[in-house]
């Protein structure tokens, strides 16, 4: 497989600078909406390989992305491992049963979570049959964005009670994020048999933590997964594998160390400053504000797109190969589709240039 | 006046460590609670000089603080410039009237603005009356933070509306930035004439901006203040200024540009390399993570104490001077004050050890 993705990942020459972006497949589409709906609620439509694959496929449809990402949620694992998920319109995720002693800790089923994650499995290999020469990406959320969640039972401000234990009970702590990190290790393996191309750790919540706190409980285990999940895909070629921490900008000489192939940004941070501090041989993905595809006219899209192209191609020596394209995280519910076109057209267009 | 965070602030020897936390006096003290109950509102409890002047003095009744802050808020500004500013319950500030055209630029009202916050300068010299010896630090939130919490008519999750005048309209939200700027000198001129001996800037809302959108939007009128601001105060002695985006830790070389003596730094970066960035001339304030003072036990918290004090001593030629030690944003309404009087206590003692 040759894609202008796999290409600018590997730093080999590229037409243009792939795109796609983070939640791509997503409430903003009413194509979207419209399949949530017949499923009844999301977790049912996560659940569900025949319409999770249509729902993936539809961003490819519309826009000429550079890669498709597999819809589904990266709480699906906790929910595998037998904690109660819902998820509640407008509030976000919940779980009714919260991670609040050892024993529940003790209690997360690893034995049959694969068995129960099937459907995501199935769903790649759907996605794969459709697909052609696009490349799938695959993900999991980190063990300690996945932990927050689990601990805090949903979404939260502060991350009080997630801290807490981090604090208060390191050993507990670790204890649950290595259980988690055997988990992720496992359902990527089973991802990456079952046909992804790429896979993508999401560490959502990995800036809200200390510097200290960052490299104990979550860098540490990001170096985990990518050391114990294959570096080739099921046919033997090099399997990309891309790391984003989320307001993780002060960090990425460390990030870069744990053997990433690819560093996601967020829009804080300038991505030629970022190409200077990440070795050249780590490629980097990013890095447009989402509230500026949300909302901002053209002008002010083609102005921001060509200072980050520009900014990449000046610190990357007047060549656009080994950075991805993407929104600094998920395109947001209020975007205009028609942008979102726009957008992707832009970054072909004035990369080619 | 000589003082432990003036001679840290100026590189001088110091006795131990100073500190003072952001948000010292407010609702994590019962003896707050129960004045802003008599004061009915807190709008009024800030309008109201001799309350003001009560919770600005609880916390140094109650801890060994090294310094005050003047209690009031930042949206008094846009409240004295004409917009009617309501505090709800648990839901935070509100504007009823946002900014939303050219002409609510014009109508913000700087004429009357000093006048009607007399109230502020009212309670500076009462504080001062009280303090003897300990500083008094006055504040301002920066031009970007207040234009935020004016466009968007309160607090905002992704500040869509805010971003929405800075993209698509960057002329009229320069305009809006200065206006706010010129209130910002006048407000800081007449707060220094009245007493106080240190200012700080809160540019709170910073950290949401990208990298270029931060320098063109916040950054230059956090500098339009500096410069046209005294650097003494009203007895003629060196008043320093203290500059602090929430999120701006990959700015600090920018912001170590424009004039702070000390830059604020909230818990994301470790203050030993923000030691090795910042010019040594120039102080550094922070860096303990709010919930770890809120939840924290003695043992966490101690371990992280020791470790900000010795990162800092370490980069720092093995010295703690000019490090002003306090939170990475403001403490908690969980807190329990107990926890306020160990950490007080524990930076201390373990900076004179």
């Amino acid at each position: 497989m040759s894609s202008q993705i796999l290409n600018s990942i590997n730093h080999q020459k590229i037409e243009h600078t792939p795109i796609w972006l983070m939640r791509q497949a997503g409430r903003y589409l009413p194509e979207y909406r419209e399949i949530r709906a017949k499923a009844g609620s999301f977790l049912n439509l996560c659940k569900n390989p025949e319409l999770a694959t249509v729902v993936t496929l539809q961003p490819l449809k519309r826009f000429d992305l550079d890669a498709a990402i597999l819809f589904s949620d990266i709480l699906v694992i906790p929910e595998a491992m037998g904690m109660e998920l819902n998820f509640v319109e407008n509030e976000g995720p919940k779980f009714s049963n919260k991670i609040m002693t050892e024993q529940d800790i003790d209690n997360l089923d690893l034995n049959d979570m694969l068995a129960k994650l099937e459907y995501v499995f199935a769903a790649i290999k759907n996605c794969k049959g459709e697909l052609n020469s696009t490349p799938l990406i695959g993900f999991s959320g980190s063990p300690f964005t996945l932990a927050c969640y689990m601990i805090e039972g949903g979404s939260s401000k502060d991350y009080v009670n997630a801290k807490r234990w981090l604090y208060n009970n390191p050993e507990l702590s670790h204890k649950l994020l290595n259980k988690l990190s055997d988990a992720i290790i496992q359902y990527l393996i089973k991802q990456i048999e079952s046909g992804v191309d790429i896979v993508m750790l999401f560490d959502s919540w990995g800036g809200v933590l200390s510097d200290a706190a960052y490299l104990e409980f979550s860098l540490p285990y990001l170096e985990k997964i990518l050391k114990n999940i294959p570096q080739v895909n099921h046919l033997g070629s090099k399997l990309p594998r891309i790391v984003f921490t989320k307001g993780g900008g002060l960090w990425l000489n460390k990030i870069s160390a744990i053997g990433a192939d690819v560093i996601g940004l967020d829009w804080n941070i300038n991505i030629g400053e970022a190409r200077t501090i990440v070795p050249a041989n780590i490629a980097l993905q990013g890095n447009l504000d989402p509230v500026l595809l949300a909302i901002g006219d053209r002008n002010a899209l083609k102005k921001e797109v060509t200072r980050i192209l520009g900014s990449y191609r000046a610190a990357n020596g007047f060549n656009n190969t080994g950075h991805v394209f993407n929104l600094g995280h998920g395109v947001l519910q209020i975007t205009n589709p028609d942008n979102v076109a726009y957008l992707v057209d832009l970054v072909h267009e004035l990369s080619r240039a």
